[in-house]
């Protein structure tokens, strides 16, 4: 759902101290090498990006990148993994539309950022089986962890009781994705706002308790 | 929209018939070399697909090839720009929601058929921005076909007057692509029909006339 996450934490630079606690050298070459993974992927693409690539960048040894992520598709994993792995929640806005509105805004900027890291990712997706189940799985903890909003409508009485709400979140973001990264329309700025009011005005309406 | 068209088109066999006016040896070879390119894609991946392949598979001369597509990208935006260019019409059963769990049900083939083409033509699309291009002019072509869908609705009061009919369709197709094309979720025979019913509830309630 945020897809904005992964880009902005792989983006932090390390935690700074003097400190060298059991697992801190590890955490840092970690660090090095998804910043390299992330780096190589947005300038060169998938083609550009190899182990030997990634350990010349990150300055890692490439026996060490090898043994612990084996290959491309490992990195790219661990990449999502640490999205995945992160602290996010939903926006809590006091209303479902401004709930939705706020989630499709994150969804709009990160598919339209610069660097264009998620859509990249999304696209590396499609030729590393590794990459795509990684991909599923960090946007089945997104959805999974904006199930709240859905809760919390309910409760309002936005939406009636028994409203689904991965049915709710999927129809809500689905179409800035379509837009941007099948249709490759311009981006717009009312889109995220537009496809969040229909998806809240479906949800009035009972559109998603399942019949 | 309807995204099993181009597969159908494709595999069809050229017509028979003893006659060759002028542009028949043009057209057949036309049929041959984008048959060859639809199933290499389709067996080898993007990566399987070079203008030599293309000539080995479909008997044509390698200068033949070279010269009318030019290369992978022109071959890619040929097979969709035929696509665009067949007699295809949305479905017209009578209701707003009988129509777009039609068209679903279309998107929903194409995108879990065998051979996988709409999704492998999606992947290249990545890949090759000539390929993107004319994905893009062939959805762009489907939305604008489907437009009398939601204006027989507007006469019929099944939504307002001014309702948008891009964005009426988007939302209704945008949550199958992006359960199976994304999220790559198990094939659900019943999300054809969820997914035009919360648009077609949404268009009802106005989500989708400008404010």
């Amino acid at each position: 759902m945020d897809d904005s996450s992964p880009a902005t934490r792989i983006t932090d630079p390390p935690p700074p101290g003097p400190v060298r606690r059991p697992g801190g050298r590890s955490a840092q070459v970690r660090r090095r090498v998804l910043d390299a993974v992330t780096a190589l992927l947005v300038e060169q693409g998938y083609d550009g990006l190899t182990v030997d690539a990634v350990a010349d960048r990150s300055g890692a040894h490439r026996t060490t990148v090898y043994r612990r992520w084996g290959d491309v598709g490992g990195l790219l994993a661990d990449v999502l993994a640490e999205a995945t792995g992160d602290d996010w929640r939903p926006p809590d806005t006091g209303s479902l539309d401004g709930d939705l509105t706020a989630l499709n805004r994150e969804v709009h900027e990160a598919l339209t950022g610069d660097p264009p890291l998620t859509g990249a990712l999304i696209a590396a997706s499609f030729r590393s089986p590794p990459a795509a189940e990684a991909l599923r799985a960090f946007w089945a903890d997104r959805y999974d962890r904006c199930a709240v909003v859905v809760h919390r409508a309910v409760a309002r009485g936005e939406a009636p009781a028994g409203t689904d709400p991965r049915a709710l979140l999927v129809a809500a973001t689905a179409p800035v994705y379509h837009e941007l990264l099948l249709l490759r329309s311009d981006a717009d700025a009312t889109l995220a706002r537009r496809a969040a009011r229909t998806a809240a005005l479906a949800a009035a309406a009972g559109a998603f308790v399942p019949a």
